[in-house]
C-alpha cells in the first residue's frame, strides 16, 4: 500500500491511502495520524485494506485535488547514515568505514512533495542527496538483526539537502544538514510488503530546469551498493536509542553529489529536483532562493 | 520563578512552580504542559504569579512527596555547543574555534533529577559534562542578537553525558551523545528574570560515591568563560532553523571532563553525579549499569 498524509477538506493533516486516481482518507476509519498507524504496525494493514475496499464518499478525494504533505510530518528522530555507498565514500575522499557514521536532522527540515527547497542566504554551496529511507513502526531497544522486519514499517524517497560550506565549517555536520526545508520526503510511505528486497532498488536523482531547458541525471545507483544494510542499521541504532514509531532512518547517498562533480553542480533557484527510488514513486521539489 | 514538571496525583505530568516546601500545580490554572507555558512566553508569568498567591488546595503538593521530571520532558530540539569554554577546548587539544561546533541529542536522552543515568553495555568510557542550558520560549527564525531576551524563557542545569569511545569512533559525535538517559536536566527551569547575568554564573560538577565514601569536585568554572554567548547563539541557530518553544540549547562544558584527566575518571555504577550552576539548584543523578 502507498500511505500518504494529506490536507483534507477541513485543511487539517489526515493519513490516507493513494490508490491511483484517488486518495482514501483514514480519519473516519479511526486513524487520526500516520504516527497512530505506525505505532500499531503491520497489524492494522488488514483493517485499512477493508476500509479502502468500500470507503464512504466523505473519505474519497481526487488525488489531483489534494495537497500531499510529508508522509510522516513530524518524525521523532531523523537518523542519517553518512558514507554508506562505496562510490560516495570514494568521491568524498573518505575510507570505506567499518562502522556507520550517523548524524541527524531536526524535524524543522521536513517538507512534502512539491514543497519548495529554500536555499539559505548564508550558504553558497547547497547540494542534493538522493536517499532511500525507512520508517520505524513498532519501536524497541536492542533489536536483534533478525527481527528487523518487525520494526521496519515501510519505505520512502528522501532528499538529504546539504549546505556544504556550513556542513564542513566545523567538525560536526549538523548545521549544514538541518536548515528549514532540507528534508523533502515522500510522496508515499510504501509499506514493506510491497518491496520484496530493499537491497535491490535503483536510485536516481534528476534535476530539471525549465528556464534553461535542461534535464540532468546526476545520481544513478542501486541500494545493492549499500555498505551497511537495514538489519544491521536497526540493530546498531537500537543498541544506542530506543526506536519509536515514526523514526526515519535515511540510508545514505550514492556517488554523483554536486560538490564532488567537476565542475561542482550546486542547487539553483529554478531547479526542480527529483529523487526516484524504484517502487517508491517520484519526489519532486522546486528550488527557490530565501526571501 | 522555579518552574518544574512533576507527576501529579493522577500520575500524569503537570507543570508547576516550586516554592520552597511546596509544588503548586498549574493544570487547574489552564496550563496543560510546560510547552504551553513556553509558547506563551514571559507574558503568562503574571497569570502564574497570581495563581500561586492563592492556589486551591487541590493544586498544592508537598515538594518532598512528588516526583520531579525533566522541566521540558520532550524538547523539540536539543542543540549542544561543543568546545565552548576555553579550558575545555585546550584539554581536548582543539583550537579555539571561530564559530560554534553544534551537535545534537535526541529526546530519548532526557531524564529528570534523581533518575538513573544508565551506562551502556557497549561503552567503556562513559563521561560527564556539567552544562548551563537555556530554553526557548516564543520561537522564531533569523532572530537578531539584540532580541535574544524575547526568546530565551529560562535556564537549567544539564549533564551532557557522553560515551567517549562511541563518540569518537567516527567523525560524527551523535551516537556517543544520544544514548537513552544521557541528558539529565533540571530540577528547575528558572525563569530568565531571576538571573540578571547568565554570563556570570559559577558551574560545578561533583561526583559523590557513598560506597567508597568519596566526594570529588571535577569541574569548577564560570559561564563568563563561554566563548560563544547567548545572544550570538540565538542569532546563529535561528539563521539555520526555526526555533520553537521548548527547544533546549546547552552551552558546552568547562574543563575537567573525565576523559581528559590523568588518569581518566569515567562514570561508574554507584556514583552520584551533581551539576550545579549558580542560581539553578542542583541536578543529581545516580549512575547504574545497563541490565
Amino acid at each position: 500500500m502507498r500511505l500518504v498524509t494529506f490536507r483534507n477538506s477541513q485543511g487539517t493533516p489526515e493519513p490516507g491511502v493513494a490508490t491511483g486516481e484517488q486518495i482514501i482518507g483514514l480519519k473516519e476509519a479511526g486513524f487520526a495520524s500516520m504516527l497512530e498507524i505506525l505505532a500499531q504496525g503491520a497489524d492494522c494493514l488488514q483493517v485499512i485494506q477493508r476500509w479502502i475496499a468500500s470507503p464512504p464518499a466523505s473519505s474519497i478525494y481526487q488525488a489531483a485535488s489534494v495537497k500531499l504533505m510529508a508522509p510522516v510530518p513530524r518524525p521523532p528522530k531523523i537518523f542519517c547514515v553518512g558514507l554508506n555507498y562505496r562510490d560516495h565514500a570514494e568521491e568524498s575522499n573518505m575510507p570505506i568505514p567499518d562502522r556507520p557514521t550517523i548524524f541527524s536532522k531536526f524535524a524543522n527540515t521536513v517538507i512534502g512533495p512539491g514543497d519548495p527547497i529554500v536555499l539559505p542566504k548564508i550558504s553558497s554551496k547547497p547540494d542534493y542527496e538522493a536517499e532511500f529511507a525507512f520508517v520505524i513502526g513498532p519501536g524497541g531497544k536492542h533489536i536483534p538483526q533478525q527481527d528487523w522486519q518487525k520494526h521496519v514499517f515501510g519505505y520512502m524517497n528522501l532528499n538529504d539537502v546539504s549546505a556544504r560550506d556550513i556542513q564542513l565549517a566545523t567538525s560536526q555536520w549538523l548545521m549544514g544538514k538541518t536548515f528549514d526545508t532540507f528534508a523533502p520526503m515522500g510522496p508515499y510511505l510504501v509499506t514493506a510488503d510491497e518491496i520484496p528486497d530493499p537491497h535491490q532498488l535503483s536510485i536516481k536523482l534528476i534535476i530539471r530546469n525549465q528556464e534553461v531547458g535542461t534535464e540532468e541525471v546526476l545520481q544513478d545507483s542501486n541500494t545493492r551498493n549499500l555498505i551497511f544494510k537495514l538489519p544491521y542499521l536497526v540493530e546498531y541504532l537500537s543498541s544506542v536509542c530506543t526506536l519509536e514509531p515514526g523514526d526515519v532512518i535515511t540510508t545514505g547517498t550514492p556517488g554523483g553529489v554536486g560538490f564532488a562533480r567537476k565542475p561542482p553542480r550546486f542547487l539553483r533557484p529554478g531547479d526542480e529536483v527529483t529523487v526516484a527510488v524504484e517502487g517508491l514513486g517520484e519526489l519532486t521539489n522546486p528550488v527557490v532562493a530565501e526571501a
